[in-house]
């Protein structure tokens, strides 16, 4: 069996509390790992899935890495050997942190790194989108872009593509811990609320307008009042055990926000340091091992390199 | 008569179309003049307006500037000599610049020189909401906040006087054109919708975070497709005579966006330079002239110091 090209594409927090369907960014773990390489006489399929339980398709159509890499392939009409995709599925289904959007993002980068670069690292978005449309049901960005980029990212406009890296201050580390329950992106897209006060709106533009700003700025306390979601997370946290316990515990353990990852359950925690990292993750660890929660918590800075060959 | 204190405050552009009641600017010009001078044995009094046709009143607690002023005297408990104020009214009333805010901010600030500043200038911020209440009917800072302090500020909340400044990029001109029909703030806020749809609210969301890293990173283009207002526009414009004529005639001239300042009547475009600023100002009076609209125009970079004693 030829090497073949390895690549990594981080789990990422989407939503960030303040920006529902516009913001996320990248962790440094979990994330999935994609081997791409050239195999049989022509076509692309998925030769082997490990760490899926059996959950993944091996259809490419149904796929969110082969639906992304085909997308690729298409695009540039590659008639030339074929190719064949290992997915080592590292991260956990369901759970809020971007999964589907890590192997569609990992599958479309190995494809890209295997031909030596038909595109742009960027250019890989829209492929990487299509990709994870099968499995969310709809073409957003919110946490392909982060994955693929890295770094806090601003999706203005997934249709055009219209995305920013958000200047992050030094020192920040994120908890994000993931509760074993699963709750699917459809489902907690569903149970929305269509519309919401105009009050509502204004005050999550005033903490999204200050998230921000705190970004830019390196202004640790605005961020902090800023990152209170009051639109999305009333609505959802029912669904995650002990939600404001850990939230609570997060926040008095010197958090700057706690919320909602993605659609959860899992939940993030932003902190401006490892130290109080640390603090965090202690505690939140607690709270579900006594509330004999299975549970798996993840602790890493802002990832600012997104996917990597490696 | 003694000489007293002079003091101008600007004219400033509320809501700038992404940021409903977060979001504010100030303009070189108009502005209101207030002269604050010691007269009389004890307490404050409004020795003299002008060019306010009558409609201002000289009681203190039903004058914007009065209210403010004597906010201050209060917060000090002031007991010494009498202090006239004497308002020149050289801005529109009702006109969706901050006329408001603009004298209650005059008011308190020539007070304060008056008395040789027993508070730093952001510390007249609550002083100048209050009067600004008085003419409003609710207590914000969206005018008051950049007619004091200048340039682009984000009210991430108001009762906490949470207010920043956001970098904004070199060379940024303003054309604001005034079409003479009267719209009171009470009035332009009864008749919003009091609930909007989360995919207005995400849209809005994109934009108003778009236009802040724009403005932070000097993203000129992203500045252009930020600046669109998917929730108030609609509401409000139909209040205004040849809105969608004149919005289209100034994105036409080069106008990074156009849309309505404060509640309106008036219509600001925001453009990249005062070459473009020129071309704007003469198709917007174009249109108002061939209309036979009264208006009056006015063209000014973001004026950066606010509120100016001379």
């Amino acid at each position: 069996m030829r090497t073949g090209i390895k690549v990594f594409a981080p789990a990422t927090v989407a939503n960030v509390g303040v920006g529902f369907d516009i913001l996320g960014f990248a962790l440094n773990e979990p994330g999935d790992e994609i081997v791409a390489r050239f195999e049989g006489e022509s076509g692309l399929k998925i030769g082997k899935i490990t760490g899926a339980k059996g959950k993944l398709p091996y259809e490419i159509e149904k796929n969110t890495a082969g639906v992304a890499a085909q997308a690729l392939l298409d695009a540039i009409d590659y008639k030339g050997e074929g190719i064949s995709l290992e997915i080592r599925k590292k991260m956990p289904f369901s759970s809020g942190l971007g999964s589907s959007a890590a192997s569609a993002v990992a599958g479309v980068m190995a494809v890209n790194e295997l031909l030596k670069r038909p595109f742009e690292k960027r250019d890989l978005l829209h492929f990487a989108a299509l990709g994870e449309s099968i499995a969310s049901g709809s073409y957003h960005l919110d946490n392909v872009a982060p994955s693929l980029l890295g770094g806090m990212i601003l999706i203005r406009d997934s249709k055009s593509l219209d995305v920013h890296r958000i200047h992050t201050p030094r020192g920040l580390h994120v908890v994000v811990v993931y509760p074993e329950v699963s709750i699917h992106t459809k489902d907690a897209r569903s149970m929305l609320k269509e519309t919401i006060s105009l009050n509502q709106h204004i005050k999550q533009s005033g903490n999204l307008a200050g998230f921000i700003t705190g970004l830019f700025t390196s202004d640790i306390d605005l961020i902090k009042r800023s990152l209170q979601d009051v639109i999305i997370e009333d609505q959802r946290s029912h669904l995650i055990p002990n939600f404001k316990e850990i939230q609570s515990a997060a926040m008095k353990n010197g958090a700057l926000g706690c919320t909602i990852s993605g659609a959860g359950p899992s939940i993030f925690a932003l902190c401006q340091s490892t130290f109080i990292a640390k603090n965090v993750e202690d505690a939140l660890s607690n709270i579900y091992s006594e509330s004999k929660v299975n549970f798996k918590i993840y602790s890493s800075p802002i990832n600012n390199d997104g996917a990597i060959k490696f």
